[in-house]
């Protein structure tokens, strides 16, 4: 047992995606054991099925972002409150959220809430020559936002871990190189790993990571028509640069300021993945980020029975196991099949593997999936073919249906009221002309509740001469949304 | 490059191990760009070559945890007060080096310094009962404590990394058992991937963790004669069960208090490391736990010597990856092949493979020992076999080297006298009667610095009949030591 307590697990969920949504997502967390709430205003608990989600999803990036030349490293908890001031509009964006540590008589601490300013104190030192040139580095750690609002398991907690590349470079080019580069991994993890279709494109300054010369995201919808921003890519440009003295001499011995990124993506992700693709039944899972992927469950109704059963299931354990598949026998005999169906249900393993009696006889298993609630007999010579393509059907599947969501949650508007009246009825992303003017984009938010959530890198030409809200000469097509 | 600045790379170690230790382990950890010292008092950087080498410690124990059933997870950074004071011992014990957090009108936060007391609220809320034992769980995070001594970077820090088990158990001897299944890990840890050989045994009273029934531990001797405690595994009993009212029912539906173990080891690791196996050149590392196990260097004098030699560099290097052997092949032209010789020699990579000219035309390469400077040539045709034997014999040999040091530095002494005067002229482990009262543990501390690092648990019967410091009888053979 994993620390979900036994009566938890024996009542399902009983909120309704469609209709309660709140509701339902907390139950899903709860129930399914990957989180709960702790004594800790804000704080939660990553409980053993959610970390082992975001285990995937580490090894997933630390590989690709290894194979691109990136070192992982670690640093300080701690920021002293000198070096956070020290870069003007990353404090000012940072400051009402930060935690304080009690040093007697010393300065006082930061807790980091990102890592920018510890590691580019550092960065000074070590940078001298091109030769030392790209930095390219990587930490996989928690930070701490003293969040007012109140908390949502994975969405919004004081305390998360994510991880934060943060990279050195030569010229802007090459910064705006790496910028997009992660953005792409990023999107590859999104729709590759979770089954999650993405819109990229730029934040609005309004928007931007605070300190940042522009900031590139990828957002995700929700099935509530709220988007969620599931990564970020910052090119700071030149700013912690100046404000830390990171200097760097070229072969020609002259002096130039570097250029830098930063980028993370952190545990709400996995917030994500539960709205996207649960049901009324809890968690689904998409096949290569679950931790289990396939469960095995034996049925049958006497001793003589068990024995074949239980012997068959092995085997077909040892096959998948040897196929590099996360598999699981679950062959507990103090809990019946249907129990068992509930629980993997619950907990959102994708295919369940069911061997009877009559399938012993007949040399065949049955395969379910999780996400349509299909079921298909297979033979036991072709298990060891059909579950891998199985899988891939799967996820294929999830993110076919998430992108027809997505699609169709897109909205061509013009004019306020069409935008107002859409975001009510439809939600989702409205797409409209826009006079990219940071007096329009906050009224707009006062009014709808609706934020810039990006700017098109392609085909940002306004679709319409004049801004939806102010009739100012639009600059640019935006896409609004709600948000988490 | 990872960080390190040019200019310090170009210098070499200046200080000798043999004369001045302290000294010369600063200059190889900051050299070999393991480590850092950050801006904050008492923090260091762990830069990219000391994280990686964190990496393959982590790789090491998680794989083989998770074999043994226990699951990771991740609890809150914060500790109310009210929490940390419930298990009065335990509370006690770290009171003087918590951080606390400032938080306006709410409860006063500690920053944990170990996770038991936030974990163990959780755990009576999910343990009903022993249908839910045993609950395994494992963290792998960051700690702080509040050190007032002077800071040495991996040895000891405010912030550190470590893994912390903490286990939930019906009964006491299954408790036991796991307090010894995990030291036995922790031993093999030590000795099979860190070429450490570890004494093992229970700690004193006086000694053992603050909360615990009794702390079981693994002792590193270093080459100054100090003993570091690499790993302790405590069988909490049932102090915290009964602090925090973590209680199941039984089959016969009788409520019972759990019996807990917690655990841990930290990246104080790899100081040993630096101690026990590096010399007058830098690093040398064990050949299991260096992110790079086999570096290949090119050696050549024209361009047309490059391409081929450059290419067998490749071959090779694709050959011995293809062994899962983790080789880089350095092939930077703007540096000397000495050069490259100094650099992977400070760091510590274990094997060295040279291909120059005359190596090509005999279809032959140089294979260089890091831990003995050894040079031996080996035909093409057998480096794919010869190599993976090679670091095996490495290992071997730096284990040994180990093992024989530490033997030679364990005296019997049976007095006080001949005590202080091995302590002061050999140092090392002092294996004594002792009468294990713990005033008599606190006068030997005082008055010599060494306190009792472990109490054996095999052949603990005292060698003589009084404690050779107070000559009250003598009840057990102790260990003791000066230590990190």
């Amino acid at each position: 047992m994993d620390g979900e307590s036994g009566a938890q697990k024996e009542v399902g969920i009983t909120e309704k995606k469609e209709t309660n949504f709140s509701e339902w997502y907390q139950q899903v967390v709860l129930k399914s054991g990957l989180g709960d709430y702790s004594p800790v205003k804000g704080c939660m608990v990553y409980m053993p099925w959610g970390y082992a989600i975001w285990e995937e999803i580490r090894n997933y990036l630390d590989k690709r972002l290894k194979a691109l030349g990136h070192k992982n490293a670690y640093f300080p908890l701690f920021i002293p409150e000198s070096l956070l001031k020290k870069e003007e509009a990353h404090f000012e964006g940072f400051t009402a959220e930060v935690a304080w540590v009690n040093t007697e008589g010393e300065e006082r601490l930061a807790i980091r809430p990102t890592s920018e300013t510890i590691m580019y104190n550092m960065f000074s030192n070590w940078i001298k020559s091109y030769r030392d040139l790209p930095l390219l580095l990587n930490q996989w750690n928690n930070v701490v936002r003293w969040e007012t609002k109140s908390t949502r398991l994975f969405l919004r907690t004081r305390e998360f871990l994510w991880q934060e590349g943060h990279t050195v470079h030569a010229t802007k080019d090459e910064a705006d190189r790496e910028v997009f580069t992660i953005l792409e991994l990023y999107k590859s993890l999104l729709s590759d790993l979770l089954a999650i279709p993405v819109l990229s494109g730029l934040k609005s300054e309004g928007e931007k990571f605070a300190g940042a010369l522009y900031t590139a995201t990828i957002e995700a919808l929700m099935p509530d028509g709220k988007a969620l921003q599931a990564g970020t890519s910052h090119n700071l440009g030149q700013n912690f640069a100046k404000a830390f003295d990171i200097v760097y001499l070229d072969k020609e011995q002259k002096k130039n300021y570097v250029w830098q990124t930063s980028w993370g993506v952190s545990t709400r992700l996995i917030g994500a993945v539960v709205m996207v693709h649960g049901d009324d039944k809890g968690l689904v899972l998409p096949p290569y980020v679950a931790p289990v992927q396939v469960v095995i469950v034996p049925i049958y109704y006497s001793e003589v029975q068990k024995k074949g059963i239980t012997e068959a299931c092995e085997k077909i354990r040892e096959l998948l196991e040897g196929k590099g598949i996360r598999v699981e026998a679950d062959l507990r005999d103090d809990k019946t099949p249907g129990w068992k169906f509930n629980e993997w249900e619950l907990k959102g393993v994708p295919i369940r593997v069911e061997i009877g009696p009559r399938d012993l006889e007949a040399s065949s298993v049955v395969l379910y999936r999780r996400d349509t609630s299909e079921k298909l007999s297979v033979k036991v010579e072709d298990v060891g073919r059909r579950v891998p393509e199985l899988l891939d059907i799967v996820h294929t599947s999830m993110l076919t249906k998430a992108e027809i969501f997505l699609r169709s949650h897109i909205t061509n508007v013009n004019d306020y009221t069409t935008f107002q009246r859409v975001l009510e009825e439809k939600g989702g992303f409205l797409k409209a002309p826009w006079c990219a003017e940071a007096d329009c984009e906050s009224i707009i938010k006062n009014e709808t509740g609706a934020t810039v959530r990006l700017i098109p890198l392609q085909d940002k030409e306004p679709q319409s001469p004049s801004c939806l809200r102010c009739g100012r000469t639009a600059m640019v097509t935006a896409y609004f949304a709600r948000s988490y």
